[in-house]
């Protein structure tokens, strides 16, 4: 999407090099816009593991190009150890978010390219680049077409009400920062957007880590889009006044039956949109599902995070980002990172694919293969 | 309660010199304990209007007290303007915050213990003090009973848990801090505290102005009650999971039908609470009903804040309170400050009289005077 009116994605390769790459390093959002390039796979892995990238799509993205870095690393150091040295270095990329699915996958699909293949390191390091260079490209189209079947639902609403704007909450980031274009919660709303549909999103600053202050307000503000930022405990009462026409957020795991564990507060957001009779969709790319689960709230773990991010916060103070303590300095803090909105609440999923009903009929009938 | 080992109200007369009163200044909690003296009716309408003192029974209790200095003062400037001066006075402390219904009525209060006496300006002076004292003693004591009510609702859960861990999940500060003494939701917990019941408080941060990470968590800790501070969208994942055993929050403004207005975020919780079969408390002085309004939704207006309050948000850094940039410099941010639950959603209201549901029958068998 745009930055400063130029159309950027997450991760490229350097136009001058492309021996290199170049990503927006997020720490630094939304007080300024740093573009790293990352000449190692040293680099990746600790843009990685550090968080100048992150997002399931973009840490999968990213991790597959480092595979294609490691394998010019590889001609440069030895021709004869030449596999076993992109072997090596696979396996840290992949070790450099240990609970990312995507990154695992995404570096064995390149590896996985490489296997069959019988040439020459300059064919194995084009092969690498292809590869990386497709799941980039699959990320982007996917969350495209997830874009392009949402619109229409906010189509139908904008005509309901006369061309009057269209108001959507959102939460969290699920933005295009978060994959490598579009995004998925924010897909649609990019395309509805585009089309030249009225519409307004209220941002969730999404406590403890403000994705949404942060990240969400800063990507719809670059490209344009009409945003408010609320806190989280603002959506019920937007919700009980008609300020919220929609409410569309990300998952990071589905389950076969529609269960979808997003960032926390996710629920409190579907119990606000069902007490109100206002849709509560998701969106999401395929690859969030989880095939062998039915039971999101009894199955799905739930990562507890240092509570040091719910008694600190980082901002910009006098041009300088700060970290500043909020609570007493002795207080306990519990950082529970996701929650599990069951599917009950959930209006419908917005696939890749098509819409369907947050219920195992529904997405079988969109992945009739994944059916046992 | 108690501040480093030693009872404390948030207000009181000064023991070295009864002209004067002394406060806690609340605006550097949690960070800094800063005991105020106050010592003309400026002192005090600065305090009130600048957020030193605030919480309804608290700025009530300060106007209160405020009209006490207004009489000394009025005593050292001419006996013969004496009530005039007075009458001046206690209208600018009226006005020192425009919404706050219990200031009004406070200031009111000593004001008619003047009228209908005739004495010497000293006679009237101890009347003044006489009556302010007795709005704070009152204060505490409303508060003191809510306690004791709601201690039972915690004992029976603790007896029904045979003594483990009571977990209470509160919003806000509706704490000692926003009264004279006890405060209203976390009355109870310190009556089950003192009674020896195993107790944990799930502190809300309570964003934007984060009163709950601030204020709740500070007089928690300070009288020995343990606490755990989460973001505002942890409660629902705590409820699903069986961390929460009820919620008791305050309320700003009760319909007659027992609907609530309080702090923006409390519907959502009422919600999970509900969505859970988790018992949902509110703890209020009568003061709080407004005996006028049946639908608290359509009825109560909400004040809307200064977007900077979402934007910018205060605390620790290297010792100093600094004030950092959250969202991009150019956001919009809207700040609605309350939220409106609705009667069906709570379980029972806890007051000085007892407890009674939350409707119009409960409400008025408790206070049949009110009856129209």
């Amino acid at each position: 999407m745009n930055v400063h009116g130029k159309h950027y994605r997450t991760i490229w390769l350097d136009e001058n090099n492309p021996r290199q790459l170049q990503i927006i390093d997020q720490r630094s959002l939304p007080h300024r816009f740093l573009i790293e390039t990352l000449h190692s796979v040293d680099d990746v892995i600790g843009a990685i593991a550090d968080m100048h990238v992150r997002g399931a799509g973009l840490i999968g993205t990213a991790g597959g190009f480092g595979v294609y870095l490691a394998c010019l690393e590889a001609q440069r150091k030895s021709a004869d150890l030449f596999i076993e040295s992109v072997i090596l270095d696979a396996s840290r990329l992949a070790a450099s978010r240990p609970t990312a699915v995507n990154l695992q996958w995404a570096v064995n699909r390149v590896l996985d390219s490489l296997k069959t293949f019988i040439g020459s390191p300059d064919d194995f390091i084009k092969t690498a680049l292809d590869t990386a260079q497709a799941i980039a490209d699959e990320d982007a189209e996917f969350c495209r077409r997830i874009g392009q079947h949402g619109k229409k639902l906010i189509e139908d609403i904008s005509l309901k009400k006369n061309g009057q704007t269209v108001n959507v909450l959102t939460h969290c980031n699920a933005g295009w920062l978060a994959f490598v274009d579009f995004g998925t919660a924010t897909a649609p709303i990019y395309a509805a957007f585009e089309q030249g549909i009225d519409i307004h999103v209220w941002v969730d600053e999404t406590r403890p880590r403000n994705q949404g202050a942060s990240l969400t307000a800063w990507e719809l503000g670059q490209h344009g889009v009409p945003y408010t930022v609320v806190t989280d405990n603002a959506g019920g009462h937007l919700m009980q006044h008609g300020m919220v026409d929609m409410v569309i957020t990300g998952t990071d795991r589905t389950t076969y039956t529609g269960d979808v564990a997003n960032k926390i507060g996710t629920y409190l957001k579907a119990l606000a949109a069902k007490d109100n009779d206002i849709p509560f969709y998701v969106a999401l790319p395929s690859s969030t599902f989880d095939w062998t689960l039915r039971d999101g709230i009894r199955e799905i773990p739930i990562e507890q995070r240092d509570g040091d991010e719910v008694r600190y916060i980082q901002g910009l103070h006098e041009g300088e980002i700060k970290t500043i303590l909020l609570t007493p300095i002795d207080s306990r803090a519990a950082n529970y990172a996701f929650d599990v909105t069951p599917a009950r609440l959930i209006s419908a999923l917005i696939t890749e694919r098509g819409i369907c009903s947050a219920s195992a009929e529904g997405i079988f009938s969109l992945y009739p293969e994944k059916r046992r």
